[in-house]
């Protein structure tokens, strides 16, 4: 009985699932040919204090997959965000000195999509038609 | 003390986190325009034996985004597998009559694209560059 209550109360207090359900974000961009080795490279190795700060900013399980479609590249991105305030926290990223360093090396291997380009920014929104429950 | 080595068998009996690694899968496919709307319907209420058979099979946080690119209509997919047989758990998905009549509604909708196509499938593979670690 003891156990069962000490078990209850650390559930409770936060053991486990108590986290704020993640939103989903998928995005897309172009990937220029002759940037693609490039862009390959540096996601491979990816600098610490980049990945840090994107954990900071409440984003978590970040993927960024590669697809060629009707003869052109894309990349495709997948993230969670578990925090309550997504634009302070992008523009907290944007404001990084590191982050900003990172992004030049990134920006000149993408091609925006028509609709991001027209706002200045690389990714485009894509939206959710299905979530398994 | 007690209280500690409580919690560090709870934990240590797999409370939290000792699940496999998921691995993620990023698939693509067409979207005809005109069935667009009947896809759209489809997932904003899929059948609950479907949902149930997917989570059977090993797949979770399987998310589904439509996107427009170059003028035409594309499908995302998102999802972890947690299993140990991929192979083996679609071909039961595959085997199950009522996810056959579900695919029955949905591969109409659908375009594959040439690589998909050719072996018969619905959805092309990408490829993963990146993950937040």
């Amino acid at each position: 009985m003891r156990l069962l209550s000490i078990l209850v109360l650390f559930l409770a207090l936060g053991g486990c699932g108590t986290q704020i359900a993640p939103r989903r974000y998928v995005w897309i961009t172009g990937l220029k040919p002759e940037k693609a080795q490039r862009y390959r490279e540096l996601h491979a190795n990816p600098w610490p204090g980049v990945n840090r700060l994107i954990k900071e900013s409440h984003i978590q399980n970040f993927s960024i997959h590669q697809r060629e479609i009707e003869g052109r590249l894309y990349l495709i991105a997948y993230l969670e965000y578990t925090g309550t305030n997504f634009d302070e926290d992008m523009k907290r990223m944007a404001a990084d000195p590191e982050t900003q360093r990172w992004w030049k090396e990134t920006d000149p291997c993408q091609l925006p999509l028509p609709d991001a380009l027209a706002k200045g920014k690389v990714w485009s929104d894509t939206e959710e038609l299905y979530y398994l429950k």
